[in-house]
């Protein structure tokens, strides 16, 4: 409502004045951050609501009554623990998982209990925007480690502590999407993982790694995770189920030593995530995981592979580069440094094709000749069009002669 | 996992070491906060979901690929804004409401709005301990207002506020619960309110208004809301479908100013709540509201007042009182100020009876001679034991006789 009282003098002065964004689709929308919407199991999910209906009622009755356990379902922990082991050979009881209100929720209570106003921390380059956010919404100066296209580079990163030891900055912790990240698609070879877990040791410097994408491999070898090399607890593990199953489900988790569980739960509000969510993910992942992983990620690949060959056909000879992700949702697109992406981006979302310009990801902002293009949402003939029209409308506006007209 | 690796110099100031809570149930459970699990609509909610799937099935879908507006299902809050119109005479669009994970979430969302540490905060001398918490969290100077059977008492309110002023402690807002508050169960009669709203312009003091209780009458007559008193915006206006349907589904929500609502966004973490969740209460909501409260209703009467009835039995002449409320889920029962039922909580729970005691509502952490006692939950024939078998332990530990031996 519009309202006349005056609360100027009453907002807390950590509370922004944020507009409640209404989200636009462009006709060919690579702006988003959505899985395939083809695979969605609708059916399985509801299915599985029913079965569980079906079968155990009283369970069902008991656990909708009560308000839910803080970590969240014991059935879907039970599940996920398994999973993990199997997956990533990661060893943890279902007492050692928070299930939380999507892998934002997980990442946002980490951030809180290891993060003081003014605190340095560490992450790639270019950086999912949400965790870019919280992070600095909790005060931290947050720094990009330098990456080629395997990601994160050990030495530059060891080098670059120094620098900032220099300055009396000294990193808190690294957050770190190592499996097809976001939003550049790379995956960390295991040697990377290694090196880069000494230099944590070395500098007593935990690592947050966030695993959300690491369902949606369709080629190559996934690598192990930081926590299946290291179990002495430096390493936070936060992974997700809004990519594999759907993201509307609000369904992420972390696991950490006892003690950062307890002092993350510290920062929880209200009790554990929904339980209907819960149990349709267990029962439809516990029939169907195999089953619907094969039926993603080969799509994916096809997506993946449609965009690909429409960049080659109308961006040769621009100057542009691009990732070739191994899974995930993301090929990153470098223009020449001319190229300012930003710019254009509105008048290529009135254009019919949606992206996301770099500085979205950059710690300082800058990247503004980058952009990340999702392959995973729309089909592969919209994506070959979508990046023949992309192409098109930076040649309009003059992006691709480095004379971007706004 | 237990961990090695040492932390301690890297958790944050404000980050608190939070045991895991295992929730452990008496055999008589007067402790909880949950409504009756016998009307728990299970079928309901999964027909709607039934039905939602065989008519709905794209929009489902679209829904669930998607990640949820932060504002949460637009269905669900057309529907809720309907809701407060018939119920409430509150009239405000969808958009001027915001779905969240529990009416916890709303509360958190606003008061880390309006709250800097060290802000004063007045609520009424006994709070609901979620809010309570969650004041205390953020840093505020929590403050409880004179109450009596009925409430917080204007003139009482309005010189604790020149009090205040004497020590240069002037209240932020205040939080209250004014229909079957938790914990005491009372009412506020509307004559009140309107004076407290007079307060309220007066000293520039915004009113977060808690209603999750409101659809939980059964005797009486409700009185309109702060909210339906004043539409100038200060009042903030939170309710929950935790108690009406299912605490499980984790799903509250509030309308503010425009700019409350926005300011209370920039705290929220991950978009809005569950998908599943929304549709599921819709779904049934909008064909049975009428119909799950009639049947509700009449069953948390029977089971007040056997809970009554058993208190005038075994309490007569042991100096107790005990609140009557007309709604809800609680009794607020007032011991011999001598009588300590903090001390003889754990005692009594182990002898089968679990109830909270008065200092967990209070601000000051007094109250040891009260205690809440949950009707809702169990039973009328178990309210009706449990009344005297709590007795048994109180004359047994020695509290009736103000010789309690621990």
């Amino acid at each position: 409502m519009p309202g006349s009282f005056n609360y100027d003098d009453l907002f807390s002065a950590d509370s922004q004045d944020t507009p409640l964004k209404v989200v636009t689709h462009a006709e060919y929308d690579f702006a988003v951050a959505y899985p395939a919407p083809e695979t969605l199991p609708v059916d399985g999910l509801t299915q599985a609501l029913q079965v569980m209906l079906d079968t155990r009622a009283e369970d069902l009755a008991r656990n909708l009554a009560y308000y839910p356990h803080v970590q969240g379902s014991p059935e879907l922990r039970e599940f996920t623990a398994g999973k993990l082991l199997s997956d990533r050979g990661i060893s943890v009881s279902p007492d050692e998982i928070m299930l939380t209100a999507g892998s934002g929720e997980a990442i946002g209570l980490v951030i809180q209990a290891l993060t003081n106003p003014g605190d340095t921390v560490l992450t790639e380059r270019y950086v999912y925007t949400g965790t870019l956010n919280q992070l600095q919404r909790f005060g931290a100066d947050v720094v990009g480690a330098p990456i080629d296209d395997m990601g994160i580079m050990p030495e530059a990163l060891d080098r670059l502590i120094d620098e900032l030891a220099e300055d009396g900055r000294r990193p808190k912790y690294l957050y770190t999407i190592a499996e097809h990240q976001n939003p550049t698609g790379s995956t960390l070879p295991e040697a990377r993982r290694r090196q880069i877990l000494d230099i944590a040791h070395r500098r007593n410097m935990p690592i947050i790694e966030d695993e959300c994408y690491v369902d949606l491999r369709f080629e190559g070898e996934t690598q192990p995770a930081f926590r299946t090399l290291d179990d002495s607890g430096i390493v936070i593990h936060v992974a997700s189920y809004s990519k594999l199953v759907a993201p509307g489900l609000r369904l992420g988790f972390f696991t950490a030593q006892d003690d950062v569980m307890r002092r993350a739960s510290s920062f929880k509000i209200g009790s554990g995530p929904n339980q209907f969510s819960a149990y349709a993910v267990e029962g439809f992942l516990r029939e169907n995981l195999d089953r619907h992983r094969a039926a993603l990620n080969p799509l994916l690949r096809e997506k993946r592979d449609a965009m690909i060959a429409s960049l080659e056909e109308n961006f040769a000879g621009t100057g542009a580069t691009w990732s070739r992700p191994q899974g995930g949702c993301y090929v990153w697109l470098t223009m020449p440094e001319k190229a300012d992406l930003g710019a254009v981006q509105q008048g290529c979302m009135d254009g019919g094709v949606g992206y996301v310009a770099g500085p979205a990801f950059a710690p300082n902002n800058d990247g503004a000749h980058c952009a990340r293009l999702c392959f995973a949402f729309e089909t592969p003939e919209k994506n070959r069009k979508g990046i023949a029209r992309l192409a098109e409308l930076f040649d309009d506006m003059g992006v691709l002669s480095g004379t971007a007209s706004v």
